[in-house]
């Protein structure tokens, strides 16, 4: 066996050696990047256009788990949901910061490959790195990303504009990445109990990726604008379905009717739900972290849209008097409740 | 004694009720705040003005120590600290986003105490509060911040612009903040051995309040342009003096001359570096958190300078074959040396 090298310390490189080391080899790609990193503050021009601006923070043991998180795939995901929020505005994302905090746990080489997948994710959607911060950290690793994007005035879509008798729609499909963070946590727990267990994923490659690296839907934004059609209102699935279909509806002053038989649903998550005895459309409506889009869209387009490839129809709004309905497929009907999930029940340790 | 009315668990809000909370009396006042908090993303309007951006994250145990830091006072500090930032760039801070982890440790009330000093720090700078995420944590707090702010291309000052023979200036005095921290942290000792021990501040208010509650040198960027002084480079003096002048010196590749007698010390700095046997000097050069601003002014401007309080002309570059140079009191001289500090060293509990 040849000899491992040994990981590099952070502290042999410092807080401004590490900045240095990790921002040497950008490159600025977008006009609108006047300034990155080296400076107080990152300079823009974003000249007529209008600014879009989010942030995310994640927090080692509550959103990521090292054990079964590549650092790459981490660093990929956490700039990917940061630019679905842009999408999700019908913008383009096009500058984000990074800020980091790290215990000395961590080498060099294991924060290179947290960079190395947020480079990866800025090239894929035209992503300039213009700043950020590097401390360390008492314990686990803090990430805190804050996108900046642009779009036409005319192109800003919010989640309060939905009328009554759109059409609900949602991109791709919904609840693997929820599905795929049951699996890796199940192989934990085996792992745990015994460290010569070897984790068998054959069949579940999709739910995995969803779960470890999803995309953000960029793509939809283009195919919307390309055919002509601008959603009446928008946002992106990160927290579950019913969840974010309620914002939109109590945001606009609608109500809906979504038929559970119209959620699009991925075989392999169909079969992971049964394999842990839980229900696909539960896990669809609730699992979150999908960073699919939802929006509706009057329903003139009906027929440009049931021509389109990886869109569902899923259910309309209605008037706020109707509520706020779940069809199921044998026509029972329910009110959707939202089930986000909430952070702050767990307990500190 | 009356009864203490119980603190609120974060827990019986959930994420989106805490959300909600914070953020429900928010006013906004800027007119390129187009939209803030509520939506994916907030959307503001620059029109013909750069845009700057700048972050920073705060880590409890690393960057604050909630034994003898008000949580309102911290709030305030961290808007401070960035929209110092933004005054770097000779700009305007216009919003912030707030990310925030906290553990279950912290009340509803801690979180607004909180958010009290960050609202109040708004107020002052003229900052809208446009997003943000909440999240728990497995631990301590930890806060990071975004700012955005606006400037007119030419008013926009950088790092490395700093020209031969500018004369070197610096806002107020320096070294407070970094005693004020050796206070506290004396008096922490002295509790931790005996709770019953009262803390003796007085005569050392000033340099406990730049600790605890630094102000942005908005006030020196405005005198400046009232005087028609546009500096060559300018920087924020966040990590110490003389890390900072070597920063404008590396980056605009010129040298300097700083002399001792000229670096602005507040007399309390004085006596309280005698009191722990330490050089007041050394604090100002090293100490850093002082968030004063450093510039370079071509030397035409002397005499305007030298009429206007609250700023101190401490030395002028030159050649970089000159080198990077301290003149003491008495006429020795010495390498400038960074020594702004590195947080890797700490050892992971």
């Amino acid at each position: 066996m040849s000899e491992k090298k040994p990981l590099t310390q952070l502290s042999t490189l410092g807080e401004f050696g590490l900045i240095r080391h990790l921002t040497k080899d950008i490159k600025l790609n977008n006009p609108s990047t006047i300034k990155g990193v080296g400076d107080d503050a990152a300079v823009l021009d974003y000249k007529d256009k209008k600014v879009l601006v989010s942030t995310d923070m994640l927090i080692e043991g509550v959103h990521f788990d090292l054990t079964y998180t590549p650092l790459k795939h981490l660093g990929y995901k956490s700039v990917a949901t940061n630019a679905s929020d842009i999408f999700a505005m019908n913008g383009t994302p096009r500058q984000i910061t990074v800020s980091l905090a790290l215990s000395n746990r961590f080498s060099l080489e294991a924060v290179e490959e947290l960079y190395a997948g947020i480079y990866l994710a800025c090239e894929h959607y035209g992503i300039d790195l213009v700043g950020g911060d590097t401390t360390s950290s008492k314990t686990g690793m803090c990430i805190s990303i804050t996108v900046i994007g642009e779009a036409e005035e005319n192109d800003i879509v919010y989640r309060n504009t939905a009328k009554e008798n759109d059409l609900i729609c949602v991109s791709g499909d919904l609840g693997a990445a929820y599905m795929g963070l049951q699996l890796l946590e199940r192989e934990k727990t085996v792992y745990n109990g015994n460290p010569e267990a070897q984790p068998d994923f054959t069949g579940y490659e999709y739910i995995l990726e969803r779960q470890l690296k999803p995309e953000a839907r960029g793509d939809i934004i283009r195919l919307l604008k390309e055919k002509n059609i601008r959603p009446t209102a928008m946002m992106d699935i990160s927290d579950g379905l019913s969840s974010e279909i309620l914002h939109i509806c109590h945001d606009s002053g609608v109500g809906c009717r979504i038929y559970e038989e119209k959620i699009p649903i991925d075989y392999q998550t169909y079969k992971m739900a049964e394999e842990l005895n839980m229900n696909a459309t539960v896990c669809a409506l609730s699992g979150g972290e999908d960073y699919e889009l939802l929006f509706t869209v009057p329903l003139k387009y009906l027929d440009t849209l049931t021509t389109l490839e990886d869109i569902s129809i899923i259910g309309h709004t209605c008037k706020t008097e109707e509520g706020y309905t779940l069809v199921t497929r044998d026509r029972n009907e329910f009110e959707l409740k939202a089930q986000g999930w909430t952070n702050f029940n767990t307990t500190e340790k």
